[in-house]
């Protein structure tokens, strides 16, 4: 059975301590093995060579010993039902487009040995210009040559904007909560995260003028905010257009650098679209990131980052494989000039708004009082709060007999607060399949306020 | 014109000092700013506003200031015959059979669903077993699970490869010469690496031993040898088996680890095969890298490590991107699966021995005395030496006037060395341009000795 919630593990750091790791890497000392096994002493080399090398943890930097572990799904039980991903689903994967478009953009000689040539660190020239109009008409103004870099999903955008804007020790902002595969890059690269509450309205723009404040008085001054603006994960909240300018005035007036993430943008199901962050900035302050994975497929592993030039021609270096995937870009950005990505990006929005909707209503009809929950304009997730006497202990132990797995809120805080929170994403199943995953949640959550 | 040859960039450090970053890093007093400018004062706050945020020196991490510069070609002059790089030639890109297997394997349904859903760390079920196929008829034993990880090309297994086996300032061994990407990669992440000659059959292994002594005397025992033992980059030359057998006597004796790079393994024009290291060590400590960009594309983006199951599960965490990418992946492995790559190995084989066969043909032509070179029996390269009385500054002049492009020994070094060395790659141009090229090089070397 999968019941994922005890992932608070996402974030804890090895307990291994700094004396413990030094003792570790101390080895064995070598002189005694030169003396007794040489080449002259042949039985002793065989005797040597039948053993197995000793990959011991004293062989790996001491980061192996210090990253947070990876968070695996085991092999899942078909009987459980997963509201803990944001995965999107399978279903919807636009395989046949992208056949096509790979028949299409390989047939193409010139351009296919373009695409699979070591490329230009900046990514594919085709879907790169694809991209470029494509937020060309979400910014309202022209993408600036040297302002897009393509990254393998933005999990690499992440990694790489953190990277050229930070050193290790050094303190950034996060918002609280936020997403927890950022929270572990941070702590992969040895940052120090600080966060800054966010509410229904998105971050609390007083306790971050009062974070900033304390944070430069203390003289570690942040040298950076991430942000979800848009369809938050895990809240599912977006801040109004008039707070952005506000967010936007106290990173300008703070030298404030501010990564915008933005993987949900496109998938808005009811409302007025709010600009990106990037799209209102005039400063050249905000690092906007953004995925395919949620509206083509994370199977592609395309990203970008959006920024000014003097940022963009620095993160080129911090992608180890050189330029991006070509046959993977060659094929998105054909898949992008013949159309089929608008078209079926508004396919997704009635899809996934589905989804929501029965989201939504199971938890109306399902839910003991002493729950709450968001209801998201777009995105992936909805965030339930318990109140304080809900036994979440309880809660968790049932969801496993109930067969359903959510996220816990804890795992999207980098300090253990969300005790009370559950994350949950309508993405991946089917609305009867959400309709029942809720049903079965609701069940353990009595089963935490019966005995509580 | 593109003439590359002062690529010495390749290997150096920023000049920026530590107290020059430092300096740089200090912000302007964020106090001033608050005093002036608060929303309170909207005259202020427009004009801050309409200002440019300041992407200084001082908002980047120190390794910023601190990595290599990143390697580009300018727009190449279609007049300029390059022998510089080891691409290989996009004339032999196999695109129609890779079409053919992007539509078989994404009308696949569930196959491709697994593809392109985030994927497992390792990498794509279908290209770990056709890979693993493949690697165990090299190997001459089964490839067990959980000992191959699938990566963004072979730059990211070194990347990966470095961080897992060593912290930053500790030292490791490596060939000289040796692949100037790797050389880019190890000074990336701040490790000091200390060279092991290399000799027509290969490492010097008495060297080898006289070097790890005096390291493990002085308390500084290297982490590991990156090795390149088959056609080796820069060189072309290939270690015997015996010293195989005597260079893994060693690292068992020694406790060393070994990253044996073998990008070209496949692509042998003449002779026998040699196993690997990885296929001769019984003990577990090679760790082996290899790459689909010689033998498919570049652009496919796919490498991997074929290690201990105790490395390789400590290895995927270093992945940002997570998976790699299941697309590409479904692709190459469908492709492999219809035994399309093997019979392409094949045609590779024939087409680049016919490089090989010009540029030696030329170079026996044109090249004046005081020139040698190797014959390799695979890869890409031919390493030229010239004796130490010719001008290399007035043949890298030349070599601009005569429009051709070449490596300069240095760029594969990590100690200024190779002043008077030469790489030249036969993979990227058909065989008459390598005539050419080798005799407009001819040339310049000629302008080099009647001037000294």
């Amino acid at each position: 059975m999968l019941a994922i919630w005890h992932t608070g593990e996402v974030r804890r750091r090895s307990t291994v301590g700094a004396h413990e790791i030094e003792r570790r890497r101390r080895r064995p000392d070598p002189g005694s093995h030169d003396t007794m096994l040489t080449s002259d002493n042949p039985t002793r080399t065989a005797e040597l060579l039948a053993l197995s090398f000793a990959w011991e943890p004293a062989r790996f930097s001491r980061r192996v010993h210090e990253i947070p572990s990876v968070m695996r799904a085991g092999p899942s039980d078909p009987g459980v039902i997963s509201l803990a991903f944001g995965a999107p689903d399978p279903a919807f994967f636009p395989g046949a487009p992208l056949a096509e478009a790979a028949r299409q953009a390989l047939a193409d000689v010139p351009t296919s040995a373009v695409a699979l040539q070591y490329g230009h660190p900046d990514g594919n020239p085709r879907l790169l210009e694809e991209l470029g109009k494509k937020l060309a008409q979400e910014e309202g103004r022209p993408i600036e040559p040297g302002t897009l870099l393509i990254t393998s999903g933005s999990s690499q955008a992440i990694a790489v904007a953190v990277q050229v804007l930070a050193d290790p020790g050094d303190v950034c902002l996060v918002e609280a909560p936020t997403f927890m595969g950022t929270i572990r890059t941070i702590a992969f690269h040895g940052l120090r995260p600080v966060p800054v509450p966010l509410g229904a309205q998105g971050i609390d723009l007083d306790a971050l003028e009062t974070t900033l404040r304390r944070l430069q008085a203390a003289g570690t001054p942040p040298r950076f905010l991430y942000s979800i603006p848009t369809f938050n994960n895990p809240t599912g909240v977006t801040l109004p257009v008039e707070r952005r300018q506000a967010l936007l005035e106290i990173a300008a007036r703070h030298g404030l650098p501010i990564i915008e993430d933005d993987a949900y943008g496109d998938l808005r199901y009811e409302g007025e679209p709010v600009p990106s962050l990037h799209a209102l900035d005039r400063q050249g302050l905000v690092v906007r990131l953004g995925t395919f994975s949620k509206i083509v497929a994370p199977g592609v592993r395309l990203g970008f980052i959006l920024a000014d030039p003097a940022l963009i021609r620095r993160l080129a270096p911090f992608k180890p494989e050189g330029s991006t995937n070509g046959l993977t870009s060659l094929v998105v950005g054909t898949y992008m000039r013949s159309g089929g990505l608008a078209a079926h990006i508004r396919t997704l929005r009635d899809g996934y708004r589905a989804r929501r909707d029965a989201m939504d209503g199971a938890l109306r009809r399902e839910m003991p009082d002493g729950v709450t929950w968001t209801r998201p304009e777009g995105g992936f997730f909805v965030w339930l709060s318990l109140v304080s006497w809900i036994d979440v202990e309880k809660v968790a132990a049932a969801t496993v007999e109930e067969q359903v797995a959510v996220m816990p809120g804890t795992a999207c805080h980098t300090d253990g607060r969300g005790t009370h929170n559950i994350r949950l994403a309508f993405s991946l199943q089917p609305p009867d399949q959400i309709t029942e995953g809720v049903a079965r949640l609701a069940r353990a959550i009595r089963a935490g306020m019966r005995t509580a």
